[in-house]
C-alpha cells in the first residue's frame, strides 16, 4: 500500500489471468485460445490498414459495428464494439448496475465478475449453482441492481437453452440482464434473436476465441440502441480511440471470411467429442460443455499434481485455486496432434509403468 | 436517458473528438498528428507480429516497458503501458485522485480532465491562467487531492520550466502531480528527470504524436513504482490485456528507431518555426507553441469562420466553441507542401481580391 493510492486502487482485488508464456515448445491449452490462425484475409486488411498508422483510427467504429450488425440482422445502432470482452464488461457495469444495488451472478463462474464488482463499488449475490453445476434459473428471477452471466457458463461449459434465458429476463424487467457469450460461436445459439424483444438483454461477445484473435483485443456488445447508447457514453467519457486501426481492420476481415470461421468452429466441436470420449475412457468425469474447453475432474487423480506433472512435461492447462474449482482442471480444445499429446501424457502421469 | 442505465451513466458528459474523416484529399490539421508516417521497422515488425494473433498478449507488457525505460534511465518497474494516453489518464484518475478531494487543473487545458473527474466523482478546483496563458504556478501549491496538468500546456502550447514542476511538486508532497507530457518531444525537456527525486510525480506520454502512431493506441506513464504499482492494479482489475500483440510489437520498434524519430521531430520543429513567422507576417497572434500544433487568433478575422472557410476549402484545422477560447484556432503543424497549401487559402480568405 502507498499512502499516494486512492482508496479505490487499495480496495480493489485484481483478476489473475492464466499464464502467458512465451515459448513455441510448450503447448498452451491453458486459456482458450483457438488452436487455428486467424484467416488470411485477416492478416492481408491489416498490412493494408498498417499504411496509415499515424492517423488516428474512428471514434465510432461503424465500418465493424455495420458488418457485425449484418450477420446478427440488426444495424449498427445495435453494436458496441471494445478493447477486448473484458472492456466491454468493465463499461456495462458502469452503465448499467448501480452501486448499492444487488446483481446477481452464478457462484462459479468467470472470475472477473466479483473483480468489477469490487472496483465500481456494486454489491453481488453469488448464486449456487445446482448440483449438476446447471444454473438454477428461478433463483436469478427478481434481482435488485441486474443479473450477470456466461452462457455457455465457464469455467463449467454447460449451456443455457433460450427458453430459460428468456425467463430469467422476463423475470427482470426493469434491470439490464447479461449474457456473456465469450464461447457461444462453440455452442448451440446465440440469445441475439431475443434481443429485438428485449431491451434490457446485452450479450457480449469476443473475437478471441472462436475468430481466433485474442492477440488483436476485440470484443463486442449486442443490445437495444438504448442499452449501446449507455455504453458509448461511458466509453466516451473514458478513452475516445479504444480500438486501433489494425484491430478494425482485421475485426472486419474476421467477420467477413465466414467460411474459414464455419470451418474452424466445427473442426474445434469434432475434437471436443473426441478429447471428451477418450477421458471418459480413462474414467475422467467430464461436464457437458458447449465451450472451447472442458471442465475435467477424476476421481483417483489429484487435480492440482496432474497439473504440475503436464506442466513439467510441456503441455499448460488451466487449475483454479478456488473453492468448488480444487479438483478441476480445465483444458482448451487444442490441434488433433495436441490433443494426441496430451492423451499420452495423461496416459504416462496417470498408469505409470510397472 | 434510459431507465436502464446507471446513474453515473446518466450524469457523465462525454468528450467529443475531433472530427475524424476518412478522405485523402482533405488536409487534416486537426487532431495534432503527425505528418510524417511510422518508422519502416515498425512495419515490419507489426507484420511478423500479425503470425501469432490467435494467442493473447502480454498481460504484464515487460519487453516494451523495457524499451521504454532504457532510453529514460529507468528501469522498467518505472513504466506502465496503456490503450492510448487517454486510458493511461482514466487509470490514473482512479488509482490517484479521491472522490470528495479537490484536484486542481488549469481552466484552459485538455478537456477531457473535467471529463474524468465527472465520470470518476473527482471534486476539482479550475486555474485561471496567467494573461499571457502562462500557468501560475503558486495556484497550484497545496492541493487537497493532486494536481494535473499538460506540458506543454493544450490547446496553448506554452512549455512550463522544470524549476516550475519542481516547485509545484514539492509543495504536494502527499499528492500526486500528473505532467501530461503528450507534447514533450517537441519542446525542451522532459519532467522524467525529477522522477527519482519525487515518488509523487507520474509523468504520461504517448506515441500518437511524436511517433506517428495515433492509429496504434500505446500511452505510457513513467514514475515511482509505487505509482506504476497504483496503476497496475486498477488496470487488472478492469482489462487483463489492453494493448495487442501488432501495438506492442510496433511501438517497441518506434522506441528502438531513434534516428528516424529525431529526424521527424526535428522536421516538425522546424516547419512550427517557419508556419509561426508565415502567421505573424499577416497579424496573426501566436502564442509561443513547444508542440506540434500552433493556437493562433487574429484581430480583424472571426476564428469560426476562418475554421469554416478552410473547411470548404479542403482543409480541416480546430476550433474550440468554449469560453476563453472563442476566437482561436489550433492548427497542427503539417508537411512543408501542406504548409504552403494553408497559407495560400488563408491568403485568399482574408485578402479576398477586389
Amino acid at each position: 500500500m502507498s499512502k499516494f493510492w486512492s482508496s479505490l486502487a487499495k480496495q480493489v482485488e485484481p483478476y489473475i489471468p492464466g499464464e502467458q508464456i512465451n515459448d513455441d515448445t510448450i503447448i498452451k491449452l491453458n486459456t482458450n485460445e483457438n488452436p487455428y490462425p486467424p484467416s488470411k484475409q485477416v492478416i492481408r486488411a491489416i498490412d493494408e490498414a498498417s499504411k496509415n498508422l499515424r492517423l488516428y483510427p474512428s471514434p465510432t467504429v461503424d465500418e465493424l459495428r455495420s458488418e457485425i450488425g449484418n450477420i446478427n440482422e440488426l444495424s449498427k445502432d445495435h453494436i458496441f464494439i471494445g478493447n477486448g470482452s473484458d472492456e466491454v464488461l468493465a463499461f456495462s457495469f458502469m452503465a448499467f448496475f448501480e452501486p448499492g444495488k444487488r446483481i446477481k451472478y452464478p457462484e462459479i463462474t468467470y472470475s472477473f465478475y466479483p473483480v468489477y464488482a469490487k472496483l465500481f463499488n456494486i454489491s453481488s449475490e453469488q448464486i449456487m449453482l445446482n448440483d449438476d453445476y446447471t444454473i438454477p434459473i428461478e433463483r436469478f428471477y427478481d434481482s435488485d441492481g441486474g443479473v450477470i452471466f456466461p452462457n455457455p457458463n465457464a469455467p463449467t461449459g454447460i449451456y443455457l437453452e433460450l427458453e430459460a434465458i428468456k425467463q430469467i429476463l422476463e423475470n427482470n424487467p426493469s434491470h439490464v440482464v447479461i449474457i456473456d457469450e465469450a464461447y457461444i460461436d462453440f455452442a448451440k445459439e446465440s440469445a441475439v434473436s431475443l434481443v429485438e424483444a428485449f431491451p434490457n438483454l446485452l450479450i457480449i461477445q469476443t473475437m478471441s476465441k472462436s475468430r481466433s484473435l485474442a492477440g488483436l483485443r476485440i470484443g463486442f456488445a449486442i443490445g437495444s440502441p438504448e442499452l449501446i447508447n449507455g455504453l458509448e457514453r461511458i466509453k466516451n467519457s473514458f478513452n475516445s480511440y479504444t480500438v486501433d486501426r489494425l484491430a478494425i481492420a482485421g475485426a472486419i476481415e474476421a467477420i467477413r471470411d465466414n467460411d474459414y470461421f464455419q470451418q474452424t468452429t466445427t473442426k474445434i466441436i469434432e475434437s471436443r467429442t473426441y478429447l471428451k470420449n477418450q477421458l471418459e475412457a480413462r474414467h475422467f468425469d467430464i461436464l457437458p460443455s458447449q465451450a472451447n474447453f472442458l471442465l475435467i475432474s477424476h476421481k483417483e487423480v489429484n487435480a492440482e499434481s496432474l497439473y504440475q506433472e503436464l506442466k513439467k512435461q510441456g503441455i499448460l492447462v488451466r487449475y483454479f485455486q478456488k473453492p468448488g474449482l480444487e479438483n478441476f482442471l480445465r483444458i482448451s480444445i487444442g490441434t488433433p496432434e495436441q490433443i494426441e499429446k496430451l492423451l499420452e501424457k495423461i496416459d504416462h502421469i496417470i498408469k505409470p509403468s510397472p
